[in-house]
């Protein structure tokens, strides 16, 4: 026997009305994954939706989906943490799952969600809100589950990654490649959470709970973005072999867990190097596997979509069966930057005799008799301005061998 | 309750060893996700495990694991299709689940196989068979279940992508970088399923049967490996500004399924040039999504070990979940190779003009009075070699954009 799902979609932006066309597009797909038939019963939006197919399902108080018993899931793409939030909460407490690609939500109170979702028997799934389209959290809590995750390194935000690809595909200044980033669409008027590094901080906030339960508040974690970049960093970048790019990583290290987000020198043996434009990479140190990386688009209307109806087919397809997640923990005493240890570029005005001398594992890009170039790894930024106390140092970034 | 899971393996070689070693060591993991206990209760081995700590769960029969009712999941990485296949049949009849590395088994009896595991209400699993580590299948089955599938491209074997990047990073010639794959392991005394294709090529027919139920027999696949390789198509690789790769291509356009195995100039805009050494990467065109890649360890004790595991997590976990997997057929009737539209980079003693005549979608990347490169993509070989019928091609190399 065929059941009909109904489902619910809080705002009909750019994600939202994508979730329509592309459940309407792959209707037999999905309903054959399924096993059952999904319909969308309502559509919450402020705006006036008379125009559109779903005219008939528009309301615009959230009760009439709340008290509805038929409804058994709820997308939520409203942006904004409020009501998004209550809205999230309220539905998960009447039973229903919930699903979102609201990263903000998810990395601010993700905690409570998860958990509310735990003791109503549902669902609170939010692989749109990291990575687009890429199925990272689904390949975290499935494949990799039984794997102990040592370390994430993320390219995870199209803008900045847009820009610095033109900043170093075409020599553009950082103002001119955010200027055309706007002018096609890939930033918006106010690009701040994306350059500020604000956006990757949530976002790998989030793997890191989903890896290891942990979720570090945002505000906490060590976050620079990409304004101060300039080409003569780009140039630096690709004189030691790589390409910038604003890298999230997340490492545990003998049970201490550390976040950041700082402009990195992606080296090119690195696969995660080969994400340009607008797409985004994940990697995962996932011990006995080794090395996994997931690439795809990391927003836009349809791959963003598609991560919110994977999420839908999986908790429609499961939602007989019994499941428990992993609680989220606050973990607010994180360690300082400056004393994680990452591997770092280095120009310093000084003799490779010397740099050798008190960092006897840098490995020497280039070198003339009053200035070199060299990689060090597994050192902390505090101990590498020790040991070069004494030096000029002329380009310090953050490198991803 | 915690139960206990019974579980076999079959096969107690590299990968049966490396299951049995990474389930010791990450046993925590593994029972937490599986929410009841995991157990190793037969080693099935026609040699001696008197030295090993499973000396006392060592068996020659497969009667005696078939019998026992106690055991719900079978392991089988016997290599080889007999009597793996005879045991895994039996297996699934008797309503265990089998989990398996063995893509000689898949390719070939995988119908058979999938069908059984339906019919008794048991898992068929085998994402070890494929790229390794990667979890491509269950991605597959999973996060992109709701979405068309248009292509997969795939750097499937471990051992030639070796071959090809000592080729192309250190330009030794074919022999002398088998002959170093040999020496460091990641080539076999005998190799020539990795550098004919057909190891390969097995691999594609699986992910083609995941993405489309249709299981082509290998052998009517158009397969090429890569002893016919020179330093030369490799120079001409890097002169187009890509890089040579052995590729495995499934396509699905108007219904018409295609599969193939062939060197490719991987241009270096396309992510899996990425993969090097004997890493792995799976490039899948999933409409709505976009272009999805996966990458990782495409061999090795444990990151196979660790595939396997992650399928035995999932059968554990999901024993009491009704499910049916949608079954494969039998497609033996597919395109010719000579007809596909593929791209190509092509060397040509010609001038620009004459192939732009011809061919005015051709994209040149250099040109002299007598002698031209460029790239010709979603034209079929037919096509091409008719369009170039009076002139000299050079070099002539399937491309990936």
């Amino acid at each position: 026997m065929i059941n009909i799902i109904n489902i619910a979609i809080l705002g009909f932006g750019n994600i939202g009305s994508g979730v329509a066309d592309v459940l309407k597009r792959n209707m037999a797909l999905v309903n054959s994954a399924v096993g059952d038939e999904i319909y969308i019963k309502y559509v919450l939006d402020k705006r006036d939706l008379s125009q559109t197919p779903y005219a008939d399902r528009a309301v615009h108080d959230f009760e009439t989906i709340l008290s509805d018993d038929s409804v058994s899931i709820v997308c939520e793409m409203l942006g904004g943490t409020q009501p998004a939030y209550d809205y999230s909460m309220a539905a998960l407490k009447a039973g229903k799952s919930v699903i979102t690609s609201n990263k903000e939500v998810v990395a601010r109170f993700g905690i409570n969600l998860v958990k509310a979702a735990s003791e109503n028997g549902v669902y609170y799934l939010y692989e749109a809100s990291v990575g687009g389209a890429i199925p990272i959290v689904r390949t975290m809590k499935g494949a990799l589950i039984g794997t102990e995750i040592n370390r994430i390194d993320g390219i995870l935000n199209g803008t900045t990654n847009y820009i610095l690809t033109r900043m170093h595909d075409c020599s553009l200044s950082f103002d001119d490649a955010l200027s055309e980033a706007r002018r096609l669409g890939y930033a918006e008027t106010n690009p701040t959470a994306d350059i500020s590094g604000a956006d990757s901080c949530r976002k790998i906030c989030i793997l890191a709970a989903v890896a290891w339960g942990a979720m570090v508040p945002s505000e906490l974690v060590h976050c620079e973005g990409i304004t101060d970049i300039t080409t003569e960093d780009e140039e630096f970048a690709r004189s030691c072999g790589g390409v910038l790019k604003l890298v999230a990583t997340a490492k545990k290290v003998n049970e201490v867990i550390s976040l950041c987000v700082t402009p990195c020198v992606v080296l090119s043996g690195n696969p995660i190097a080969s994400a340009s434009e607008a797409f985004n990479a994940v990697k995962i140190d996932a011990g006995d596997m080794g090395n996994i990386m997931l690439y795809g688009m990391g927003a836009g209307k349809y791959p963003t979509a598609s991560a919110i109806i994977s999420d839908m087919i999986y908790a429609a397809g499961m939602r007989d069966k019994h499941h428990s997640e992993r609680g989220w923990y606050d973990l607010s005493k994180v360690a300082e930057y400056a004393d994680i240890r990452y591997a770092w570029c280095v120009l310093a005005q000084t003799s490779s005799d010397e740099i050798a001398s008190v960092l006897p594992k840098a490995c020497f890009l280039s070198r003339s008799d009053d200035e070199c170039t060299f990689i060090c790894e597994d050192i902390s930024l505090k101990e590498l301005k020790e040991k070069m106390s004494e030096m000029t140092v002329k380009k310090l970034i953050r490198a991803l061998v």
